[in-house]
């Protein structure tokens, strides 16, 4: 039996997702040739060392030519570029794609440059580590994990089908909505604790009474934990905080007004309501084991010592 | 060759933190006698059946008569209660410990109840999981793991020394330091990096425009990091603010004064800020990773899929 979805597929940007969608399309036999295309450098020549495609690109155009699928996975802030690059050599029928981590700025960059006949379906797999390059992926990161796609309404029934089916090939479940509504959902569930972990950490760097080798010997409290998404790629994330502007505003104006709630219980040794949020806080992580997001071993499984 | 420290011991409390002493205690030989005191209710009884020490007591006092040294580790704010239900009955050059996570309320709670001839030297082991009760813990908690003392000035260096080296016996790092400088230190490593999990995690299930559902199944795009701290002991936290509570607001107006400058530049599109933020985070992290504190695993090694 074949699970051949696309007969050949180019992805753009060879980092940890688009080799991650490279390893498992060719684990999972989803994909007849693929493309790769990336900056002429490091990543590129890391990709055809590791053999991870068929054919590899310095121009995305090259790579696009003749593609069934273009999956754009590069940061955000280069998908315009990338749009101009593919537009002139996408083949009539192919399905553009992305997995950038905002949807709706996405749309904005790529859809004016597109020709017609072309079917642009932008998405998202909420899957990913701290580390970023061709080394750092692997088939397995999408297994059990969610890909949201955000087709526009009137998009081609078939088109999406396909993409359905090349995502759920590679272990994903899928789910759809607006672009907008996506912004929103992605700016709570992981922008936000993006930017609250990198902010934390840069205080903790900056606090005067405490050494920075206090800090980090004295970690393994809480503070670690943090570390481990403030560890992720700047440009990535410069790119995301960028183009979800509004999302992340408004969460963050949620959060800081929370946080001034709680401050004042604490002033004013409230200890009924701190031990009542923090009784409420328990269900959501339990709810999310539940749903095989989430490991129930301790400490996240960490070895131990 | 022996390892024994203490001919005698009482640990007070045997959750997470006491039962895992008591494991590594007796793992190491470092204890001949193990009396356990808690509650007369399940963990007391939980504790015998799962043979955790040689004596089992309802009343703190009665494990303490007799011992070397005593190891209070129930939360902050039991830790009067303690003082009281043991004082009378300690032998002359016991030593009293304890391991809150807070010090100097600890010391402003017990020490104007114990008699003199007594050691005092608080303590904190920085190591933990999200977990709480005697089926938690394990003997290997406090490997390569700091533990803080905070000796007064005038400590008895011999009983000092004794107390280091039950602790290094257990595996840890032994620092001393005062509780003041204790109590800013873990407000900073520790207790503001659980009151922002806390709040973001209550936050999360607030916003009107993003259902319960969505923030758990997308929860992989790195909110899912900040429940596993949120899910820890809320009576054993609330103590926590509650007692530390200048050293808390403190950090916590800095981390809030930072975080407005941030929202600032996404506000304003300041992308080099973000970037040079973003890039500084980084650092900080192959420290803690670099001092054996951390695991450099991606993903802190999560089982995958
Ligand atoms: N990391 C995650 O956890 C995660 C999860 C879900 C979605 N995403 C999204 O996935 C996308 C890629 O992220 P990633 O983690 O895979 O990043 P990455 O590992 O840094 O890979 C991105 C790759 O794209 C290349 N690139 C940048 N601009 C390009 C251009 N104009 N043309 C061709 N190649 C270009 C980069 O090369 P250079 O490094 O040489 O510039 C790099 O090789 C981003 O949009 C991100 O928002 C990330
Ligand atoms: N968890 C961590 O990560 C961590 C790390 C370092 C230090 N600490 C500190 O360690 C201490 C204990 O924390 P833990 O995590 O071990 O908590 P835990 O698992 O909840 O254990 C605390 C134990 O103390 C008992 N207890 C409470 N009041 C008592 C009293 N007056 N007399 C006798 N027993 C009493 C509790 O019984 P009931 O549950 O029946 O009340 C429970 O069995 C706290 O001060 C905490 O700040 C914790």
């Amino acid at each position: 039996m074949t699970t051949l979805v696309f007969e050949r597929i180019a992805v753009v940007g060879i980092g940890l997702i688009g080799s991650s969608i490279v390893r498992g399309a060719r684990a999972k036999g989803l994909a007849g040739t693929i493309a790769v295309a990336d900056h002429a450098g490091p990543h590129l020549a890391r990709a055809r060392e590791l053999g991870l495609g068929d054919d590899w690109h310095a121009d995305a155009g090259d790579a696009a030519a003749g593609a069934d699928l273009v999956m754009v996975a590069v940061p955000v802030g280069a998908c315009e570029a990338v749009a101009k690059a593919i537009a002139p050599r996408l083949k009539p029928g192919a399905i553009v794609t992305d997995v950038g981590s905002v949807k709706a700025s996405v749309v904005r960059q790529m859809k004016p440059h597109l020709p017609a006949g072309v079917h642009l379906i932008p998405g998202h797999p909420v899957a990913g580590t701290e580390f970023s390059g061709p080394d750092a992926g692997f088939a397995e990161l999408f297994e059990n994990r969610w890909s949201i796609l955000t087709p526009p309404d009137d998009v081609d029934p078939a088109a999406l089908a396909r993409l359905v089916a090349f995502w759920r090939g590679l272990g994903a479940n899928v789910e759809t909505m607006t672009a907008e509504h996506h912004d929103i959902v992605l700016a709570i569930t992981s922008h936000l604790p993006h930017l609250i972990a990198y902010n934390i950490v840069g205080t903790a760097a900056d606090v005067e009474q405490v050494t920075q080798s206090e800090v980090m010997k004295f970690s393994a409290g809480g503070f670690r934990d943090f570390t481990r998404i403030a560890a992720s790629d700047p440009t990535m994330w410069r790119d995301v905080f960028l183009h979800n502007r509004e999302a992340v505003l408004e969460v963050l104006g949620r959060f800081t007004e929370d946080l001034f709630a709680l401050q004042r219980q604490i002033r004013w040794g409230e200890g009924d309501k701190l031990f009542d949020l923090f009784t409420r806080t328990r269900a959501i992580r339990r709810g999310i084991i539940g749903l095989g997001q989430e490991t129930p071993a301790p400490d996240f499984g960490r070895r131990k010592g």
